[in-house]
This record gives structure tokens, sequence and C-alpha cells, in this order.
């Protein structure tokens, strides 16, 4: 049921040929209240996209009424005409619901530097608003997806309010944050400033976490809408725990179908100064191509994780390190440790720890390997 | 004639049986003066090999009279022990030569956290030594090959002087620097601080700007002795500029043959507000897989230049940005340019230009596309 599990929420997922070879393109997410309470978090990119400027501004109140989200386009680097161009859908979707426009957020994703075909996607709004639905959650979260092979979607119920959530990414997936649309629903009653401070705690340790290619998109959105229809009043920190959840899942799913890729890997940097060395250290590695290159391969090559530890500025003594592929310790003390033979890397899921020893901090930080399919679409997509 | 081109140097290159196969695998170049000045530049990263240890104490005199040069095993992460290797293999070297085992340079290339096969190497130091001659400059250059496929040299012949070069290195190229073995040998007489003055300021513009995939290695060393033998005095300026000469040229055949690529890339950001902006924004191009992968399916995807800029604190305003792929201006002002399909990116060599428009400082920086047959060169490298 995705965005539509919890109350007051109705959605529709419409192809409007936006794309080519007509599959659904278009989605409209409602909150039909009573709440209108909303929070966001953008791209960190300073290019960013025609709808994250319109949305980021849109939501600078704490309040949306509707989200619209296409794929086929990511109306990014297109000048003032693009800006222009997400107004106009954020106006339309806003006449047909009776809504004010800077309600509205807008959501686009696909290839950089195109403007979006107006009137299709027009048209398409006006089909979307008339199947809005309380099923409509699934055709929506199929409608957003672009190098997807799958939707992504993830609920939470809680005792009388739930949260719903949809998201699409399987590429330029990386920190700050993963490249992805993702809109999250809930019909606990939150405050705007809960809503905020919830989503940010949440995106810190799930979607901050994730870093696919190392490449940031100029268009990564995740916003939430509270309907408020459960009548649920919730503390923070219960809210936060649920809506990290739905996070972390979401983020495994956009892990998993991360573009090419074979193995998924979880890197735990443990015994850290600080928790800002043990990301350094975690996403420094996440990004080595040679690691990800070695781990496609299966081989557990702990000398490619060692010499991307010494890039960084964390702190540690290198006759220190211990590395461990999948349980077992092939570098310690900074040198040669058990035999590497007795590492198997065939399964897709693959655990690297990475000990310090240099404090009692420690993170964890996603990534894929690097494959040769991973080169194709990357080749091939825009041409 | 590479090393051995400048008088008062002897080579010579020799198959130990390090690396398997049986191929050559074990370099000397032996300085017989009458100078023994020598400069050397080592890489950055924290995780550094046993030899770059060694030569670096070696080194700290301003004086070398010989280098040993190993490929088949980097003796990385080899602890205590790999020092030890590294010791006792310039004890050899110094023993045979009747110099002092501080005078002698080691350098390893191959398999991280793997320990030298001391014997055979030893052995192989012996039978290189009785080898030495003046036309050894080309088995040296051989010899120090890992995955190059090709061995990499270079002369520049002055009045009366000269400089010769060999290169090895062929992945893991990273800025400060390059993976890379480099010995470089002249006649020319320098002072010890003219030497590492004129190292410093070549590499900084030649190895240092070649980012082929962002991985540093544990073990770059670039070396540079002087015998003085032409008795010809020079400007620090004049030698500077013919070993930045020589450094550009190696550093185009590394590129050349760095693993898998079928493009060399060159990144050329302009008009930017310093120094350092315009190297972070060439480096962060150079790094994005994205664009490299785009390169690689010959698209001229302005779009990812632009979302990588996004990510670095260089100044500029994103509505300024001009972007152009073998000269043809894709991006203009931040949005649209000309037609894309005006670009053909067949050729081998690829110009990127970026005008940030934010100021008048420029840097060159020169990487390579990402390609199926990097992943799998990486992928099957160790096993």
């Amino acid at each position: 049921m995705t965005v539509t599990e919890p109350k007051g929420f109705r959605a529709a997922g419409v192809a409007a040929g936006i794309k080519g070879g007509g599959g659904l393109d278009l989605a409209v997410v409602v909150n039909d209240g009573p709440a209108d309470v909303a929070a966001g978090v953008f791209t960190s990119n300073r290019v960013c996209a025609a709808p994250v400027i319109w949305s980021r501004e849109a939501l600078a109140d704490g309040v949306l009424r509707a989200v619209v989200l296409n794929s086929g386009g990511a109306n990014a680097c297109t000048g003032e005409e693009g800006l222009a161009d997400s107004a106009a859908t954020a106006d339309g979707l806003a006449g047909l619901l009776g809504v004010a426009c800077h309600d509205v957020a807008v959501c686009s994703t696909g290839l950089i530097g195109e403007r979006l075909p107006m009137a299709p996607l027009l048209a398409g709004v006006g089909t979307a608003v008339e199947g809005l639905s309380v099923s409509g959650g699934a055709d929506a979260a199929r409608a957003i997806m672009t190098t997807d092979t799958r939707p992504k979607t993830a609920v939470f119920n809680g005792n009388g309010w739930s949260i719903g959530a949809m998201a699409k990414g399987a590429g330029m997936l990386a920190p700050a944050m993963a490249t992805m649309l993702v809109v999250i629903t809930t019909d606990a009653v939150l405050t705007a400033e809960q809503a905020n401070t919830a989503l940010r705690a949440a995106t810190e340790v799930s979607f901050n976490r994730l870093d696919s290619d190392g490449c940031q998109s100029t268009n990564d959105t995740v916003l939430l809408l509270s309907s408020g229809a459960s009548g649920v009043e919730l503390d923070t920190r219960t809210f936060t725990a649920a809506l990290t959840t739905v996070c972390l899942d979401l983020g495994a799913q956009l892990l998993g179908d991360a573009e090419g890729s074979s193995h998924d890997i979880e890197i735990l940097v443990k015994g850290a100064a600080g928790q800002a060395d043990a990301l350094e250290v975690g996403r420094a590695i996440a990004r080595s191509n040679l690691f990800k290159c070695a781990i496609f391969g299966n081989d557990p090559n702990w000398g490619r994780v060692l010499s991307t530890v010494g890039t960084t500025k964390a702190v540690f003594d290198p006759d220190e390190l211990d590395v461990s592929f999948n349980g077992v310790m092939v570098c310690r003390g900074g040198a040669i440790g058990e035999d590497r033979s007795l590492v198997d890397l065939s399964p897709r899921r693959v655990s690297v720890v990475v000990d310090l020893h240099a404090g009692r901090e420690q993170a964890m930080v996603w990534t894929n390997d690097l494959t040769y399919d991973y080169v194709k679409e990357n080749a091939e997509y825009s041409t």
C-alpha cells in the first residue's frame, strides 16, 4: 500500500508519455488531512534541479498538501525555463485540487539537461487527479522508477497509526544523499518541528550512509507528510525510531537494486577516535574503485582497504589496523592475518569490519561492488 | 636508453624469479658519480610500504648511490618483517657495490600484503650487479612492469647534458601521486637543494595531476639521481623546465597505458577564483564514475560534469557554468548549449573544458574513462 497505507492519503500513478515506451511516469500523492504538516531533506549538491529549488521554497512554512513526481526527466540544468516548468507543474496540480501552489512539492528524476515535455506532463497531472485513490500507492511507486528494476516501498504499522513510503533510486547513490526521490506519509499527529527533527535524524543514519557510486545527484529529495488522521500523538523519539526503520528498509532496497551491482557491502568502522573519523574511513572505502572491483571478483583484498584507510585524516596507527571480511580477520595489526582463502565472498551480502584501534566510536556505511554491468548501464544510459 | 642515457649511470634488469612466469622482475640502477646528489618524492598515503619507509630515510641526507627495484610484490602491509626485507635488499646491493646501505634506495611494486621471496630476490641482485652496463636502461625499464603493457621511458637531451627516466604504473593512478615507480637520472651538476626544488615543482604539475582511478598507492616513489658527470652546471629554472617536460611525457605514457582505459581525458578548469578551486573541481570530475562511464560510452554527458562541480566548495554560480567537450560548448550558463550530437568522442583523446566564470586561475587534470576492462583487470588481479 506504500504511501496510501496511513489514513488521510490518496495517490495515483499514470502513463503521461514523458518517458518513451508508454510506462507509468507520473505520480501524485495528496494529503487529505486533517493536518498538513511536512518536512523535507534535499540534495546538498550546489547544482540542484529546478524541482528542488521549487520544493525547498514550498516547504519553508512546514506545510504541504500534495506532491507531484515524474520520471523521464530530471529538469536539472534547465535554467529559468526549467524553474518555470516546475512552477507550472505545481500550479497545475494545485488548481485541480483547489489548494495553494506553494503547498505542492515537485520531484523529477531522469536525464539532466533536457526540458520536460510540459503538455503531456500537465495532461498527465489531470489524469492522475481523476484517478486518485486510497489504493493508488502501488502505481505511484511504479511511476517514479527510472533504471530501478523494481518499485521500493515500506510500511510500518504502529498501534493505531502507520508510516508508508515509496522510493526510487538505482544510481548516483551517494551520501547526503543517495540519489533518490522518497515520499513518506504518516497519519501520526506531528508538529512541524517533530517532523523535521525525526526526518533529519532518520536520514542521517540511513540514506546519508549509502554510497553506491560516490556520485551525488542534483535532484535528491526526501519528503515526509503527516495527515494526523489517526489522531494518535507520539513523542519524537518513538516516531523517529519507526521512521528510521522505514528509511533503513528503503535504503537496503535501494542498495539491493543499485545499477549492475552483484554484492551489497556493509562496512563497519569501529575503534575510531570519533564519529567523523569512522564515517570518513567508511566512505573512503565505499568509494574505492579498486576495493569495489575486488569484491566483484570475490577477492578479500585487504591491501586495498588499508591503502584507502591511509588516504584519510582519521586517527590510527598503520601497524594496529585490523580488517575482517565476512568474519575472517585477514589483516591483523596492519599485516597479514588469517588465510584469505578462508573467506567466502560468493553470497551477495558482504561484511567488512575495519578496527582502527584508536577509540570507541563506530559507524556503518553501505555500498556496492563495481561491475561490468555498472559500467554498461552508465555508458549507455543517455545514448 | 632511459636511465642510462646520462653519463655516469649503469643499470640492469634481470629475471630473479620473484614474479611467476619467468619475466624480468628486478632492476638495479647505479650512479657512478662523480656526484651522488639525489632527491625523492613519496606517496602521501599514511599506510606506506616498507621500501618507502626505507628509501625516505635513505634519502634524508640527499645522497643516493644506487636504487634496487622489484616487481612481483609491493612489500606493503608486511610489518616488521617487511621492513627487514627492504633493509636486507639494500644491504645486499650495498655490499656488492661497496657503498653504504643507507645510500641505496629500494622500490617494490605488485600485490600488497605478501612477503617478498627473499632468497631469489637477493640472488637476483647479484645477477643484476654482474650485468650492470651503460646500455642496461631498457632492461631495467622492463623489469619494473606489473600490469603495464609496455615500458615507459623518456629522455631529454640538453646542450652537453641529459635527463633519462623510466616509469611503471598502470593502476592505482591517483594524485599525490599516480601509483608509480619512477627513476630519473641526469648528468647535470646539481646541488641537493636544486634537485629537490626541481623534482617537487615538476611532479606537482605532472604526476600529481594524474588521477586515473582515484586510488592512491602505498608505494609511489619518484627518485632523481644526479651524477654530475657532464660537468654542466645549470640554473634551477632551466633544469626544472627540462625535468617537467620529462615528467609530463612519462605521465602521458602512464595515462595512455592505464588499466583497461579507452579514452585519455584532459580536464581543463578555467575561470577559477584560485588554483585550489580549479584543482578541486578538476579532480572531482576526474573521479566521477558516472562521468567516466559516459566517456567510455562516447556520451558528452555535461549533466554529470555539472552535478560533480556542484559537490565542490569552489567559488561559482551554477547559472554561469560552461562545459565544452572537444571544443563544442554543450552547456552554456548552466543550461543546454550546443547540440550534443556535434561532439565526436570516438578518438582516444578527449578534452573537457569547464569555465567557472569566477576568476582567472586554471588547472589541468588528466584521467581515463571507466571501462569493462578496468573492472575486469581489477576484479581478477590478485586471484
